[in-house]
């Protein structure tokens, strides 16, 4: 990109956006270039556009369509895969002022939201009529509906209620060529034309920015059983994870938090968590009434390898277990690097690819701690290297690489709900067959003609160095 | 076409079909060539081809591929909207004998089956394992599961389980260039690349021909509660219905069917229904133990405008019901050519657009039966004419017009769940922005270079003559 093509398209994004709304200061566009996925490469943006609506979202994707630049759109920057990563010579396109609750419709169960909507709020704000926005990624107090569309976002909750996908009724977005479409629609049902909204969520930004999305809404859930059990491995508590599938039981959660996690957790905020066991299971059964006695009487029973076990009888400690499982991710960020791992294997397989991460953590002598939606087989091993030392992150990048592996050969996917982004782009390759890769293009093709669209993420361009293949 | 291409296609073909697979006498092929569409039209099909495997359909595919031969994949051929009608020239795949359930996972609740499988096999073959596929358009016993992917087809019990794009994990195609790919899945999550498997439910054949699908079952679902209301207007029945989702209720079913549906599936069946009442509105109410009890007495309150109204304590009655409610639409396609509609609208404009739908049976003097997946917003008017009456026939078009133009005045969409096929292609364009008709063209494009997949249906083509606009 020579720089009088780039100033050009920042004079025209200057038609439109107020100047102090561009930033261009290098530590600020630096600040705002990158995710949470340690070690994924960040290009260089030109400037950080922070929109305020669709229509100036529109004409900076128009003006950048005419120029040739890339656009990445952002949220708050939690992701995990490398997905909202600068791109060098684009523009990072900010969406977090985006940020109104423009509708909630307690008849239809509808909400309409812009993409900078923090997920806690819209489901705060759903609350407060009733209501409820299921899909909750543990990044839900930072994470914005934009970004969960981007990914997809499951969390803890989606083994009985479904991930963001299934909450997207509509969305506008602007197209590769600069044009604002409205995809979806606003009834429970319809099947006018193609899903092109439900092919834009997990899109990851590469199909088209997002600038509103009308999610449906539930009535808020009864209220919970939670049932926790201390086992002495990762395995036998895999197995407890397979036996509650078997036995036909569908919690609204059923969280694995291994001891690193935990002690991370009580390091940072001391809620004196620490337990006699090397793995905790959490399960939530939201059965009403007596059908949610029995549902949380037989989950125990699939309990049975456990040290210890017990339907909780203090609902504080039990949401202070669930809050220790939300925060286990930042609290090991603290310590050091974190490489975070996202595979997801049919539940029966569970225990199988818990044994095979262990004898993975060992080969190449790297900590593997594990927070896992064990319920619905998406693991999350979290691989701790200190800062500074060069062989352990080596070590640590093939242990990432033979867990990416295992994965594939127990009839899993490489990510479960963090997305492709960059850091798992030789993973797709080795998932998806060429043919399918080739599908893959076409679509992009089809809609971001001029390749814009947060260029080689998802698909386009070679895996980065040191991405599995 | 030409009749030496025609030969050719045809030779090439039956190097991989036997012979007798190869169906060329014209009563046959015109039989296999529509499906219960009235008025649709239909082309002059060369042949058709009943394919028994993948490989063989991909055989068919890639032939027509090289020729330039339209392909019309059909199952049962019960679809409403043309989508499964022949096209000039082209090739009729028949899926029927692809009927085989191939795997059934209790544990990760899933099913892997061949597209010719019938609905109601399906479901019977899951509740032997104490399993269910939801999905149950009233076509169950005789709808195949690749017809019902075709259409996206939703049900009675979709208003809470949702529709089939919801069940589908993954599935096996040939693409339009004649290659057999997967798509999708079998873990319970999964963000690797775009929802291609997603994109094609729905897609009425243009996008692929499905060889095999995967889908998601759950757990058997509670013993139902079954409240039925009695009304003296289509209007009062819609004031209920959105009585019902403004007090936060999820009913596992909610219909509504009209006297002359009653009356026509009496004269069929003798199965005693008549009842003194305009409508009559089923509800079925399936949470667990004293919820259910609950939910149903406050189902109860909400038909309080109705003549009568009970919980029914006689379960074969309730059954008869909505066996009645299923067999609604043959019964009255006995009675001479029925001209379904099937607009969704917003739970709360169900009354207005009910009322809407009385005034444009009383202007084009059209007899409107109605039948509703009342709960989700989904209404069926069907439109009844005696046979040969020409000039009954152009009142009722009119009225079906009228109809689309009002659903998408009252922010509804022209198909809740039959698809587009050939009879909506004029309400398509009128409910989809030009831009957002553009991406389904590149889409089609994407998917489709050829364009011989189902070609003239969804998109691409003009509107065939009296389609409404």
């Amino acid at each position: 990109m020579s720089a009088p093509v780039d100033r050009d398209v920042l004079a025209e994004i200057a038609a439109h956006v107020p100047e102090q709304r561009i930033l261009r200061d290098p530590d600020v566009v630096s600040s705002l270039s990158h995710d949470e996925a340690e070690w994924a490469p960040v290009g260089a943006a030109l400037a950080v556009v922070r929109v305020t609506s669709a229509e100036e979202t529109r004409e900076v994707v128009a003006a950048c369509h005419r120029h040739g630049v890339p656009v990445v759109a952002r949220g708050a920057g939690t992701g995990l895969s490398g997905g909202a990563n600068a791109v060098d010579g684009g523009i990072v396109l900010a969406m977090d002022r985006m940020s109104r609750i423009v509708e909630i419709d307690p008849v239809e169960r509808l909400a309409v939201v812009e993409p900078g909507v923090v997920n806690d709020d819209l489901r705060a704000a759903a609350a407060a009529q009733g209501l409820w926005y299921p899909p909750d990624p543990a990044s839900s107090p930072w994470s914005t509906i934009g970004g969960n569309v981007a990914t997809n976002a499951g969390g803890l909750c989606c083994v009985k209620y479904g991930v963001t996908r299934d909450y997207v009724l509509g969305l506008q977005m602007a197209t590769g060529t600069g044009e604002l479409v409205r995809l979806g629609r606003r009834t429970a049902k319809g099947v006018a034309g193609y899903d092109l909204a439900g092919l834009v969520v997990g899109s990851e930004g590469t199909l088209g920015v997002v600038t509103e999305v009308t999610v449906r809404l539930r009535p808020l859930p009864p209220p919970a059983i939670t049932v926790v059990g201390y086992f002495a491995s990762v395995i036998d508590a895999g197995r407890a994870v397979a036996a509650s599938a078997a036995a036909g039981l569908t919690p609204a959660a059923l969280e694995l938090v291994d001891r690193h996690c935990l002690r991370a957790v009580d390091a940072w905020k001391n809620m004196g968590l620490s337990v006699d066991a090397d793995v905790v299971l959490l399960a939530r059964l939201d059965e009403p009434g007596p059908a949610g006695e029995q549902a949380a009487e037989r989950m125990l029973a699939c309990f049975e390898g456990a040290t210890w076990a017990a339907r909780s009888t203090d609902e504080a400690e039990a949401e202070a277990l669930f809050a220790a499982r939300r925060l286990a991710y930042p609290a090991l960020e603290r310590l050091g690097p974190v490489l975070t791992e996202d595979v997801c294997v049919p539940t029966a397989r569970v225990p199988e690819m818990l044994a095979r991460i262990e004898a993975t953590a060992e080969r190449h002598r790297t900590t593997i701690a594990n927070i896992a939606h064990a319920g619905d087989g998406n693991l999350h091993p979290l691989l701790i290297t200190e800062p500074g030392d060069d062989a352990a992150r080596v070590r640590a990048q093939a242990a990432f690489d033979d867990i990416v592996a295992d994965a594939l050969a127990l009839d899993g996917t490489v990510t479960g709900e963090h997305g492709i982004g960059l850091l798992k782009r030789g993973g797709l390759v080795a998932e998806l067959e060429p043919a399918v890769l080739d599908l893959h293009r076409a679509v992009k093709r089809a809609l971001d003609p001029a390749g814009i669209l947060n260029p080689g993420k998802v698909i386009g361009g070679a895996p980065a160095a040191g991405v599995p293949g």
